[in-house]
């Protein structure tokens, strides 16, 4: 048995920074536990808020709705890695704040991520640093076209990046970027990409579950299909380097990794990590007894970890803008997890929901 | 495709009177399809307010907060057989109560609910009515001794019965049920108990889980077996009584069907219906794509019912009073879904979570 002497007894308040779908998923997963959950969001009327047990709204800087949120807590987690470094600190003197500093200083920073990866030995794209238009065009000739110009911060679903075809687009690339310190990223030659949503409890237990096969339509994740069709050997690897990653970040809780495999190769290829449950672990509700939802409050409450094995092949397509108007058509189809976010406006590009559709398991 | 033209869209508010488990279970399955509760209870700090949207803690003969909870929902489901007729008349006038009057007054009532078998040519234990110390004696002469007498009303989890081994104890059983209206029941030669979860759609589509097989320990439900380790026959049959009794009723939503399989001829025999979610459909949570939970929200909803398929064999134990003290322990077994209800105090005989147990699927 794990050493869970650190464990919150039931009853206990997991404090959750981000009102959205991941802390509304995290928030019903913690009730299973008979844990309570109290989310902590800038905008009132936060989907989370529905189904917790109770509600901070606040802006991320004000200090004193900080301190009384640490006080009404027993220890702190986020639903989004973008979590301002000074918000984290200030709790972290009052309140655990589990995964913990080092973790959201890598995420936060392709810089920093990058070159964390680079230390261990673990591949990831070419790629150079940027802080103004003369590194670019030395990053250019190091790095080849085409190319793509990243944020270092704030980044994700394909915005703060500009595409370079060929090094006349430079400038136009670092206006698009809006002259904010940035890295050039080769291009990886990969024939998929695939993700492994790994947990890492308080004693250092990992436990990881099957990789997913990730397709995106315009920049955001759309299907995630698991088994991901690729070898044991293979997803040993992938699972392998997650939690490699979790285990030098002194990680706890539940981390995303997305992975490229290289064409002919099949090497594997780090693309970013998240840390925190990600979009393409949803299918963990359906295919398994305990979800990722459920692990990372497990392991945020210093919980043994639960077993990631699956029962089930699942596939979870992601239900974004007026996709969520078939709910009624959706809802009648047989062996599926429908899940709906509570959200009001169906905008373009907005993850209204998912659904995860299951099968009887075909590999092991 | 069902007809559904009646479903509440995502968003709307389905209220629920009783604040247990089950409707705090019943929360948690309406956010998953994005639809709001509000949860209707006397108590303060029932367990289900932590995960609803919106709570009134009033008493059930509160007319004013009753009429303000009609107009602030969408539709009014509960999770205890035992609403008061007046509560759910005044509220049926404003706003749809699902499950309907009829199902609530032939489960409130164990001399209607067994006339009601009768009527349907489905067997029950044999009873009389027993209005005071004459039918009693009468009634033992007819039902033979030993024999149960059960108030008509408002028994659960063997309270309000008395066991009557010989007629000189029927004076002493009397007293027991403080001289409350009641039925003598004899004995059964029951092999088992098993249990039907049923759903019915508002357009009368029915949906039936497997059968339980259930033990019970001080009349309290411990544990709830499926497979039920009988066959194909006898399962299909459970399911098509339950199914039987949901049409006649009109019934909309989820009902738990409890049966004796008789021992030598493996006749089935109604013990009693509940017009609810049950708890020997907890295993459900784990062992299907749609929960119990999720299938009465559906039904209560207007919407298509989930698919009752299970995707695994499941084994589901109750946890009463301390034997939640081992939380840390069961946490950490594998295949194993850990639920916990949020109650503060584990008093001996009290509901204050589940284990479900998962194994492949045996067989069909």
């Amino acid at each position: 048995m794990p050493d869970t002497s650190g464990a919150l007894p039931p009853g206990s308040t997991i404090g959750i920074l981000g009102g959205g779908q991941l802390g509304r998923m995290l928030a019903m997963a913690a009730a299973r536990l008979g844990l309570k959950t109290h989310i902590y969001c800038p905008e009132a009327g936060c989907t989370a808020a529905q189904v917790a047990d109770a509600t901070t709204i606040a802006a991320y800087d004000d200090e004193a709705a900080l301190q009384a949120f640490a006080a009404a807590v027993d220890v702190v987690t986020y639903e989004f890695e973008n979590v301002p470094t000074d918000t984290a600190a200030l709790l972290a003197r009052h309140v655990p704040v589990r995964p913990g500093a080092r973790a959201l200083a890598v995420a936060q920073d392709r810089l920093a991520e990058k070159s964390f990866m680079g230390n261990l030995g673990i591949k990831t794209a070419p790629f150079a640093d940027v802080t103004g238009p003369a590194d670019l065009a030395a990053a250019l000739d190091e790095i080849g076209t085409p190319a793509i110009l990243k944020t270092r911060r704030l980044g994700y679903d394909g915005k703060g990046q500009a595409r370079i075809n060929d090094k006349a687009a430079a400038f136009d690339a670092w206006d698009a970027v809006k002259h904010q310190a940035s890295i050039l990223e080769g291009f990886v030659n990969f024939e998929a990409e695939i993700s492994v949503i790994v947990a890492r409890g308080i004693d250092g237990t990992t436990a990881a579950y099957d990789p997913a096969r990730n397709d995106h339509e315009n920049h955001i994740l759309s299907l995630s299909t698991v088994p991901s069709g690729y070898s044991n050997e293979i997803e040993a690897k992938a699972r392998a380097l997650a939690e490699k990653i979790a285990a030098e970040l002194d990680y706890v809780g539940v981390m995303g990794v997305e992975l490229f495999v290289v064409a002919d190769t099949q090497d594997l290829v780090v693309n970013e990590i998240a840390p925190r449950v990600h979009n393409s672990g949803h299918w963990t509700l359906e295919g398994c007894t305990v979800s990722q939802f459920e692990q990372h409050m497990r392991a945020v409450a210093g919980w043994p970890l639960g077993s990631p094995e699956r029962h089930s092949d699942a596939q979870m397509t992601n239900l974004i803008g007026d996709d969520v108007d078939a709910w009624l058509e959706m809802a009648a189809e047989p062996n599926t997890g429908l899940h709906l976010y509570g959200k009001g406006d169906a905008r373009p590009g907005r993850k209204m929901g998912h659904i995860t559709r299951i099968t009887p398991m075909t590999t092991g």
